[in-house]
């Protein structure tokens, strides 16, 4: 039993000065989280309890899918992570440090190389797989902009899995068995997620999936269709339209160079071309043209993991805008940063407001890297800069005029897209990361040797899976999902306490009732927080309980002198009058049947 | 249940090459925890169930004495711990980063800090304490060499607590509170301590006691008396002799300088005296001079906090030599080195090998740091240096010739002296530090300004106690005193897992009935590690068995024919046969009834 008179719960009537959202409001008004420094938090005591709840939920879950916990220190050396290339690819994300013998370290991100030696060090053959191990442990980021309380910090737990086999096979049933305890997992929490395919980004490998937790505050942006289709933005395919063959390109008018005086932009060039040749556009009937067809060419300094840089152009239908996001996950591991004059000045084949696919492209002397958006296909014409000031080339047709060193899905993506699988068209939403599953292949194992003798006695690369849930992110969806305007209310599972018994008013028979009841309760095997505090009012108690979000409430108060006690559902709001001889069997049932 | 045939257990046949403790080979070799960097430890899955539930114990008892848990980061910013002082003061032994912004973070050794600014955060009244806060968490600390596997580690689980009351006897309270806890949980645990009054070094402080586990490759040296005196040798005071009134003083003989041709040691200016003034020695009858009057006078330099330097002149009795963990205590937070040749070329008063008092002291010119050992008291004669090459000065009365800036606790400790508290003579052992539980005072928080207004209305410095056990050494331990010569033996408490069952031999119905035992087990909420390895010879399983230490096993194998199963013991090694109808019951018995 918690007593509120000696314990170290204190609420708070202000909102945090730098609370956006609801969870960071409420966790820390409730004296449920405390900020130690930017993205750091303090664990109080209720909590550490939700978070421990959670915790053991995805502990049940992970047993059952037959992992087995370890843990290992957030302190590890550089040298595996060296090896695996993550030590220079994570860049000030990782949070680095020297012992004192000058020794580099790190604080752990994940634990792919460490989970992989491990096995390397004990396995040795295939008759040991396959194995699934994981641990629930404090993981570090050096996030940019720590933010939004415990949605984007620098310090969180996480439950990481890791899967070892000799097949890929092995691999697809080791995450289909993580991709099924993840959905047990978020079901038990009361969590609904979108199961979205994804990019794998920096981790490597080939089938990725995340499961997204719908909601206006999720910092990821993702597509779903009605027949089902969910990806995360980065992860949408685009689907071209389809491409001529060479007969038929032979029947388009040849290209022509243009002078477009003034029409540096794409808004522009479309006027201009409207104004200038009208009815010789591609609209059926009108002949109208649209921002579509006019070729937009964009530069970026690309800067590689080893620190050198190059340029990228990049060619998308005037009618998008670049999707930074997806534009990164492209381009990753490299990095993208704006093209300066300075830059343009080094390369005078880019001339700025009319760049054209002349003299572009890896095998052009320019040497300069020349990708297209996945709708410029063979057979699309298109007009684009003649690199030449105030000239464009009209009829310029991919195939035939120009090509290129490749696609790049780098534009956005919008309401109304086709889906990559014919499922209909997309919808745009927004969620909240909550797990991570990926098929990282062999790409760790290479990179530390991790293999184990075959059935036939030869060395055989293993192939990974890693898995990774946010608990304490989880903690932060589940107030901001289990929310009202007065404060949390915990689904039952991740309830701080199973009840919280407020004593209301003076009279010494009352808190002698509430503690029997506190303690009979206890006795059952019910966790309590009793408000035993003397002179607090009625009212102040109240509205503490709604903000601390316990699923019930027994309210022990006035009605005493007519035998009578409040159950409260925080949920609901309904109150049931009892007499105290119910009380103990009506919130067993409560706490038990729900 | 754990299967062995698919689990990530892998007993190792050779020792560590790097272990030279019992604890740290066993471990290893049976498979609980792997080294992943120096001083840094993997938990594999056995090992996380030990140290999971002494963690448990631990918490229990957290509880049960009134705790309140909460959870801080490792990561925390530099500030607060500029404030205290031991962002200085713990040198190289803190773990310090940056971050992407170039802000100092460390990984905490201790929390105190955060542990005041969170109470000082949330509390404001005399009426809020007192209350103790507690987490269990992992700790860093660059230790320069670690070593003995889990024994000197850089990366812990360790329990750490902190009370905060506003009077002294509340502290005092809260100090006799953690103090009952622990003697319960390492009664629990079944680790044999002894309460050790202990140096409160960089932690500042007045009562200080360690929690020692005696043992031969304990780091800790404490002395003990058979009237119940226990303590840390650095806590150790010397018991000085009377000192002389001044009457008496006044009736000794006047100092006289001699000269002691090459008597520049210890021993050569007692055989000199011997030789030169045979029987005018302080030896009752004899009148034979020994080296507890040749005052031995020795340099170092010491370094302060704020890192300016500066000589000190330490004078004992000649037939002691310097315990330098004691003199280390005595300067903390100044550390200290030796003097060397061009130090003593510095200052031409400190004549090597005839030092004497003359000259020293802070009140002299040279203003050299004069301190002396305790049994320097009013009236006791000394033989010194006086100075001067070659000449010595006999004779020499304390208080009345010289005196000194004060007395140090320097000299070694031996067997056979005085307990501090007149309860016989000291006997010196070795022990391991398990817990070390701390009054601190209002040192945090006079630093960190932790305030509350008292009952009359004005601002009280809250005082504070810190309380530390460390829960990934008590694993240690526990395997260093559990063990023999096949392996560990853990006590019930602490064991991974109830109970180890065995199929050993070939035959099908031995797997089947095996299968049903362990599965029948499990069901009555025993734990079961179940080695079902098909092709495994019984020899290896039994061996593996010893090592891994599990308290029970239940070996079905040949004798299955003839309708009995074994049930073994490990600590006594007594093996009984029962049936396999009544293997259960006899389980549940040991388990439950041990």
């Amino acid at each position: 039993m918690i007593r509120m008179s000696s314990s170290f719960i204190r609420t708070l009537r202000e909102d945090p000065s730098d609370a956006e959202v609801a969870s960071h409001k409420l966790l820390v008004r409730a004296g449920y989280i405390r900020r130690s420094a930017a993205g750091v938090y303090t664990w109080l005591p209720l909590g550490l309890k939700v978070m421990r709840k959670v915790e053991e939920i995805v502990r049940e879950e992970m047993d059952a899918a037959g992992g087995h916990e370890v843990l290992f220190s957030a302190l590890q050396p550089r040298a595996p992570y060296e090896a695996s290339g993550r030590w220079e690819d994570y860049g000030p994300l990782l949070f680095r440090l020297k012992d004192r013998r000058g020794e580099d370290y790190l604080l752990a991100p994940t634990h792919e190389e460490m989970f992989a030696l491990a096995v390397k060090d004990l396995f040795s053959s295939y008759k040991d797989l396959p194995i699934t191990l994981y641990q629930i442990q404090s993981k570090y980021r050096d996030e940019a902009r720590p933010r939004a309380g415990l949605l984007r910090v620098r310090e969180f737990v996480m439950k990481d899995a890791y899967s070892f086999d000799v097949s890929d096979e092995g691999l697809d049933a080791s995450y289909a068995a993580q991709r099924e305890a993840y959905q047990r997992i978020f079901g038990r929490l009361g969590l609904e997620t979108v199961i979205c395919q994804a990019d794998a980004g920096a981790m490597g490998g080939s089938r990725s999936e995340e499961f997204l937790h719908p909601t206006p505050v999720g910092e990821d942006t993702f597509v779903v269709s009605d027949g089902g289709y969910a990806a995360n933005v980065e992860a949408v395919t685009t689907t071209p339209p389809p491409a001529l063959s060479p007969e038929q390109i032979a029947a388009l008018p040849a290209a022509h160079v243009e002078d477009t005086p003034g029409a540096s932009t794409i808004a522009a060039l479309t006027d201009f071309s409207n104004e200038v040749f009208p009815g010789q556009g591609p609209v059926a009937e009108s002949g109208e043209w649209t921002r579509y067809e006019m070729l937009k060419h964009l530069v970026y300094q690309l800067t590689l993991p080893d620190g050198t840089t190059e340029p990228l152009v990049i060619a998308i239908p005037g009618d998008r805008e670049v999707d930074e996001k997806r534009l990164e996950a492209a381009v990753s591991p490299a990095t993208f940063a704006a093209f300066g004059p300075e830059d343009f000045a080094k390369h005078p084949v880019l001339k700025k407001g009319f760049i054209g696919p002349e003299g572009l492209g890896l095998e052009s002397p320019s040497r300069i890297r020349y990708l297209v958006d996945p709708r410029v296909v063979p057979g699309s014409r298109w007009v684009a800069g003649a690199g030449q000031e105030d000239r464009h080339v009209y009829d310029l047709v991919f195939g035939r005029d120009f090509t290129a060193d490749g696609t790049i899905e780098a534009a956005e993506v919008r309401d109304g897209d086709p889906a990559p699988d014919g499922s209909g068209p997309l919808r745009r939403t927004r969620g909240m990361e909550m797990g991570h599953i990926f098929q990282l292949g062999r790409k760790y194992a290479e990179a530390l040797d991790l293999k184990v003798l075959d059935e036939n006695g030869k060395q055989a690369t293993v192939t990974m899976g890693s898995y990774g849930i946010g608990v304490t992110r989880a903690v932060a969806a589940l107030a901001e999902t289990h929310h009202d305007d007065k404060g949390l209310v915990w689904p039952r599972a991740v309830a701080p306490m199973d009840v919280h018994v407020l004593a209301t008013g003076k009279d010494a028979a009352i808190f002698a009732e509430a503690e029997r009841i506190a303690s009979e309760l206890e006795a059952r095997g019910i966790t309590v927080l009793y408000d035993d505090r003397p002179k607090v009012s009625p009212g102040v108690k109240f509205k503490d309980s709604e903000l601390l979000g316990i699923p019930t409430s027994v309210v022990i108060g006035r009605g005493l002198a007519e035998g009578t006690v409040e159950v409260r559902d925080r949920a609901s709001g309904e109150v049931d009058l009892v007499s105290p001889q119910d009380v103990l069997a009506r919130v067993e049932a409560a706490v038990r049947g729900a």
